[in-house]
């Protein structure tokens, strides 16, 4: 590495902002699963179907505005969004069929 | 659905919390690739590879306990975690080659 130290000290100060912003989507992303277990609960109770196709693609548009809004490829926010309904919708399909077999 | 009001207020309340949190998610993934993206210059410039498995691994390992704390899935935190690094990596690798195109 050309001028050794000040690099190595900037990409270990990147590296700690990265740390942080992960620390921060991890603890964002354990409350998300909060609210939709919460969701799931209830849509088992009420006999709600897991899956709702017209909410999904009304957050799927809102988020790629916002991305682009924040300077993020709407396109792998998209994606990203997609994998984290579908756990929320493979949780909401569990908490039915417990529900199910011990109602 | 049983209890008509009560229970699509609950869903509506829910769902507002999520759309917080995924806008929450939004910017910190805008402000991650952000630093990545610097990361991804200040290692073109000195010729690093785009790539750091031992950092990626150290990464994954500090999530995954985090993760674990906070309540959420380990194996799911784990692979959202290599799809971003995948997409920073990919960018990373974009930098270089634009450097080595118009240096």
């Amino acid at each position: 590495m050309t001028n050794d130290n000040p690099a190595r000290e900037t990409l270990a100060r990147l590296r700690a902002s990265i740390d942080n912003i992960d620390s921060a989507i991890v603890h964002m992303l354990a409350e998300r699963f909060r609210c939709t277990e919460a969701v799931g609960e209830l849509k088992a109770v009420n006999e709600l179907p897991p899956h709702d196709p017209e909410r999904e693609s009304a957050q799927a548009n809102r988020l790629r505005v916002l991305a682009g809004q924040a300077g993020l490829d709407p396109d792998f926010a998209e994606r990203l969004h997609r994998i984290v309904v579908e756990e929320a919708v493979r949780n909401h399909r569990a908490i039915a069929t417990r529900r199910k077999q011990n109602p």
